[in-house]
């Protein structure tokens, strides 16, 4: 057994090799398979089973707004990808072709959609006429395409899951409200379900999506001190609506054009949950997502009354948390490690002795504390603390970011600080875009987003000197 | 108003045109909108909320049978899928090829899927070593791509959503258990919940998934007498995974080859639903996949007390069913109209003489029955009216497949009825494919599948009067 062991432990260390690190994770874990197709990946059971938790849980949000799913097709014609100019722009060089349907040539070369804000327009152009029809509130689940050049699990892949938000309205201002309500509910599902911490703001006009007026994003930061852009919210004013021609009378009969959203999240949370919470040991999932957040290992299940036992638990526990028994031939030792890599965020051990005391052993996954709890009190236990692991890993996270992000109010610090401390720089900046390109220059960050809940550092650019209009976060990004 | 009620009940008569009283429900109904690219649909919310019951009824069939699901890419390299020989045969001729990543030719070319077995023999390959590792039972939702020529909403378009079941097991006599079981939870889920009645049967060699050695089917009886395949289950036998060099070693240490299956349902189930409840003044959905299961409809609602008893109704009402409230400016018959047409169960009636009665009233979709109901009893009286619109739906569409059934024991007899009496026609064959052949030349009918349950009406084959080996359903299909 002590060679399972090893090897269901066999991961690189964190602050060895952090890369290494996350990948081992990702195969360990089960989480994927690479396929023969570079860049596309295996999705398993369990890495879809988190999936599904956040989908479920991300669903619900959407409806409890008003949103309603749609699913639009898969393909774009060329023209009509290229109708609003600078959205082609932007994705025009890393979409995938398909030029041939069956044995024949197609007409018109289709790409395979990077995104569907085109789709969307098409669509709208033929069901909107009135005001009575706007807006319209829409969300599709599906998976898009990008060919991006190096590819990472979850991070940066070929193909990816995701969901995008596309909304319409009558008015700029309603539009406006839509992209940042949308924003908040990314902020509240991270930190309430993935106790993950973000900061929100607005990109820069650079980073910015091809095609919007506005980006907002959510930005979190990895435990490399790596930001990871979490969830962007678009708002395209009536470019969009212009470029498609999508019209509407209003309540005195006359044409206006609509303002339009869009907004996503991607499989890349899977990616932002690991390297949030992971450890040496492996995976640690937060309880809200966790597609097991109890097993319960009985010790010594040869003795009579412990297989009964552990079953009796596990039907009570039904009731209030997602719980699986492993009764398999393996050591507890082995069990242990295996459902530490997987991130469970509890064990319940149930012995003979245990049951004889009238007690079971809870461990939590995040911080190893040990509980004993009387097994008359399982049912109000577990869920306190599940809830504390959830509280622990928010908690942990935040202090972590605290500890981060650093202030910078001049460049040589500014630079000192990207050279040596991974992490967020905060600093202000003047708006220009030459100061950006400067800072990417010579301190390897870009601009994560400009935080909505602005602060005054300094009355001057970190970069030029001359007056700030913003206060920044900067950073090394994934 | 008049002018409003014309437009909502404006479709073509089901006994004029079939196939154009078809098209004018899916569009009236608000269940798609076409899109530029031809045989790629929008599926709009309506229809959408459709799908999304079907997939979590489905889903949890699924769930409680000890299936996982999983994602697997959208694309597979050409290399791949021409492992399997009589695969890649069927498939070949429709598949979409994606030529250029980027603006870069790629060095492979890859189809977009239309089916995903050699993707999971690629994996399978990878995690298959030992028979601890089997069965694997997996499943994914996803969308598949087949480049029709002629193309119909839900029926047969280039882009559809499905459900594959894929699953790999140490014994073919495991596998074909598995192949009939999916077939059962398919019939089941077709009478529990789409309230239709199935044959269940094999495909003849002829109609057999490319690369399966025995495919099973759900056979419908559309309104109009044309049969649809409604789900297929296949059994694989260790073609594949000897094709894809899968091998795992038993408890006696030594190599065997694994035995597959395949199965799969689609959105054509939704085509299915109404072609076999729809009627002419539009859409009937069977209340377990209703998005709304019923709708109240408040009469004279600036009557004072008519808005506020609706909306206590609806909160009393969302305890049992999907409930939703018509407050719109539309007059109650538009509003009768408008949910007839989306084929909403149930109606409910709210105005000030009802309330002085506390009572209201309750329309049938399925026959327009009328119903008064004390609003004392209504969280009673509402399910139970649901399941008598169920069970009203299912025994329709099965007296009316009963009627529409016809035994054929000589050529002339069943030339006869393929060409006057639309349905299905059962009779003998001698499992020969020219006779086969020969009834789809002279009746224009195909083999539907030679049912589970089988019968005998005569010795000898309907067509060559040989020795009879097997009863087959036939008829015209989608």
């Amino acid at each position: 057994m002590a060679k399972n062991e090893k090897m269901v432990k066999d991961i690189t260390a964190m602050d060895e090799d952090f890369a290494k690190w996350y990948t081992d994770v990702v195969i360990k874990a089960e989480l994927i398979d690479y396929s023969s197709v570079r860049g596309c990946m295996v999705i398993r059971p369990y890495g879809y089973a988190i999936w599904e938790n956040i989908q479920s849980l991300m669903d619900g949000m959407f409806k409890a707004t008003g949103h309603e799913n749609v699913y639009m097709p898969m393909f774009i014609p060329e023209s009509l990808l290229q109708k609003e100019k600078d959205h082609v722009e932007g994705f025009g060089p890393e979409v995938t072709w398909v030029t041939h349907g069956g044995s024949e040539e197609l007409e018109e070369k289709l790409c395979v959609r990077p995104t569907s804000e085109t789709l969307f327009c098409e669509h709208y152009k033929n069901i909107i006429h009135s005001y009575r029809d706007l807006p319209k509130l829409y969300n599709q689940w599906c998976s898009v395409v990008r060919w991006e050049k190096t590819t990472r699990p979850f991070l940066r892949s070929r193909e990816f899951l995701w969901q995008e938000g596309h909304t319409i309205h009558a008015t700029a201002e309603e539009a406006e409200q839509e992209t940042v309500r949308m924003l908040n509910v990314y902020a509240e599902f991270c930190e309430k379900y993935l106790a993950m911490p973000v900061v929100k703001g607005v990109k820069t006009e650079k980073e910015r999506f091809a095609g919007a007026k506005d980006t907002y994003t959510i930005e979190a930061l990895m435990h490399d001190g790596k930001a990871l852009q979490s969830g962007t919210s678009h708002y395209f004013g009536d470019g969009f609506a212009k470029a498609f021609g999508i019209e509407f009378t209003n309540k005195e009969n006359k044409a206006e054009t609509p303002h339009q959203t869009s907004w996503g999240t991607t499989t890349r949370l899977i990616g932002a949950i690991i390297m949030t919470h992971g450890d040496d040991n492996g995976l640690v999932l937060p309880p809200a997502i966790a597609p097991t957040q109890l097993v319960i290992v009985p010790i010594a299940s040869h003795k009579p009354g412990v297989k009964e036992k552990a079953a009796e638990i596990e039907a009570r526990l039904k009731e209030v948390c997602r719980v699986k028994t492993d009764n398999s031939e393996q050591s507890p030792g082995w069990k242990f490690a295996e459902y530490e890599m997987k991130g469970v965020p509890l064990r319940l051990e149930i012995g003979p002795k245990d049951i004889e005391n009238n007690q079971c052993v809870v461990v939590r996954r995040d911080n190893r504390e040990k509980y004993f709890i009387s097994l008359d009190e399982i049912e109000t236990k577990i869920p306190e603390l599940l809830k504390a692991v959830h509280d622990g890993l928010y908690e942990k996270a935040l202090a972590r970011r605290e500890e981060m992000t650093y202030n910078a109010t001049t460049l040589e610090e500014f630079c000192n600080i990207a050279d040596n401390k991974p992490g967020f720089i905060k600093a202000m900046w003047c708006e220009d875009r030459a100061c950006e390109d400067k800072l990417k220059e010579v301190a390897g960050v870009t601009s994560r987003c400009m935080p909505l809940v602005q602060e005054s550092l300094s009355d001057k650019c970190v970069c030029c000197g001359k007056p700030a209009k913003k206060l920044v976060y900067w950073g090394k990004a994934y």
